[in-house]
């Protein structure tokens, strides 16, 4: 059995937020959009499906808890949430903040190349805050 | 309390298969990937979050559901489970069977808009494959 590692091209565009039941939660760092991304830590997971009952339901309830998060810290038009893992494949799901004044709205995000990445002071204060949002859901430190 | 109503463009792009606990399951009209859509029967809900807890773990179940017939009839390369939203209201789910050789590849299937209608015959034996991989996991008529 292998342990999990999270995939070295996650952990490059993103900021560590914290650990969840089952997830890692990390801050995509593209300041076009309140981005959060959760990682299941179960090593060798591609597809939802291939995580255990249990495993899909803690999932869930982990992008119920970000969706939250996300709602209530930027009041957004949309959230958008979306397992896809075409370029990284390790199971990982997007939650994001989406307003109709965005770069990308109506369409989705991916597939644009042009990830803005937060000034460090920016990315230091968000974290802040959604850690301080995610914590009554069980939020602890990585 | 209102009824639930498909949403009109959903109604317009699709073909029926029927109906899972939660959920009306739709077959994009759209050759181009094997794309099942999930709308949960629940009026006026438009994210996730809108279900009550009991839902959304059916609506997970379902996507499992979903996923698992379309790997089963497709071995797709990947999946793409997403609810985003951003253009029809109604809370709805893509599941998408993904190939490296499909037309959108890496690229997500959304905002490119080329769809490709099947031809009757073949969106008839289409359904009728989804509709029996789906009746294990309590898919009915609508």
């Amino acid at each position: 059995m292998h342990s999990f590692t999270l995939d070295p091209r996650l952990e490059a565009d993103t900021y560590d937020i914290g650990v969840l039941q089952l997830c890692r939660v990390l801050l995509m760092d593209d300041m076009r959009y309140p981005w959060v991304i959760l990682v299941p830590q179960r090593a060798g997971s591609t597809e939802i499906i291939d995580l255990p009952k249990h495993d899909q339901h803690s999932l869930m309830a982990e992008i119920s808890c970000a969706s939250t998060a996300l709602k209530i810290l930027f009041s957004p038009d949309k959230l958008n949430v979306a397992a896809l893992g075409n370029q990284v494949n390790q199971l990982h799901v997007h939650v994001l903040a989406r307003f109709v004044s965005d770069t990308a709205w109506p369409n989705p995000v991916w597939g644009l190349d042009s990830r803005t990445p937060y000034p460090a002071h920016m990315a230091g204060s968000l974290i802040d805050k959604l850690a301080k949002a995610l914590r009554p859901f069980g939020l602890k430190d990585n």
